[in-house]
């Protein structure tokens, strides 16, 4: 079941570095596309916002330049191969969507659509910030709503323990991930 | 044994996601300092370039903006509750190094120390991006140098099984972490 997370915890999502997809489109909610994006960060908790690298000449781009919308979709493990599908091709050549077995949600509040089966979402918002886009393909947004699947989401955290299916994944590179791991418990520091 | 990552493949290091540990210093290389950052990520190919995001008021920031260099080491599953201390204390209150086990190297381009035992280490000078540091708190770098343990880099790529103690470590929120997990090869996306 997917369910809100509150957006003070939105970095939590995403804080571990998985990787992730960006769903886009046009204005009126059309030409629905995915794209895998490893390159995609927290940046503040209130107001959540999160950085991401989208390149040039790519579809997204154009398409979040236009809508100036776009989800962060946290893939799993069980979608390792429409990950790496997704990202490695355009969707000015591929339907990717039927190509790769992806099936699109309703978003709440953009109009990009979320994946269905991911772990977790971040609906975001373009902030104006064109300069940093301009010269380093760098793209700052704000998240205005975010669901994590409850399976896996829980007590504001993840636990994969017991589906390892759902796990989210960390690209390498050229097709080559690792799924996050074993959960480790720091020891609470002393002075 | 560290060897040298060519500036090309310097992503490969933080593509998949860890946690780093950000060193700095004075500008004559004295008071050397180490915070841990989740928010990191690489934002170019070639030329190597990375986000970071270090707080306004930290140390860290005071050290990197004063100096214009900063490493940016991957702390390993051996350095886990070192590297929760050093992400949750100020170097202005405590002794890190020394308190928290942790030794310094020599780096080779910039005057912050690399931390021993790490997996990987880049070396970084900041970019003239003042508007988005300013705004954000975004630190954007161009790196210099890379560097990798073989013992878990080899072939360009991260090879974490044998070697457990040296996995990285992706961090969740408050002490909680994942270690990087199982390796998956995605198939090749047929079109």
């Amino acid at each position: 079941m997917r369910s809100s997370v509150p957006l003070k915890d939105a970095y939590r999502l995403i804080n571990h570095g998985p990787t992730t997809l960006v769903t886009t489109c046009e204005v009126d909610g059309s030409k629905p596309n995915v794209m895998a994006a490893a390159w995609a960060m927290p940046i503040d908790f209130e107001p959540a916002r999160v950085a991401i690298v989208v390149a040039r000449g790519t579809l997204t781009r154009t398409l979040l330049e236009t809508t100036r919308e776009l989800v962060l979709n946290l893939p799993t493990v069980a979608q390792l191969d429409a990950t790496f599908a997704v990202g490695s091709l355009s969707g000015r050549d591929v339907a990717k969507w039927t190509t790769y077995g992806l099936e699109m949600e309703k978003a709440t509040r953009v109009r990009p659509p979320l994946v269905k089966g991911c772990a977790g979402w971040l609906e975001c918002v373009l902030m104006d910030e064109e300069p940093v886009r301009e010269r380093y393909d760098l793209v700052l947004c704000e998240v205005v709503a975010a669901w994590a699947d409850d399976a896996v989401y829980f007590g504001r955290e993840w636990h994969f323990e017991k589906r390892p299916e759902m796990r989210t994944l960390h690209h390498l590179a050229r097709g080559t991930f690792f799924a996050t791991g074993e959960r480790l418990e720091a020891k609470k520091p002393e002075k």
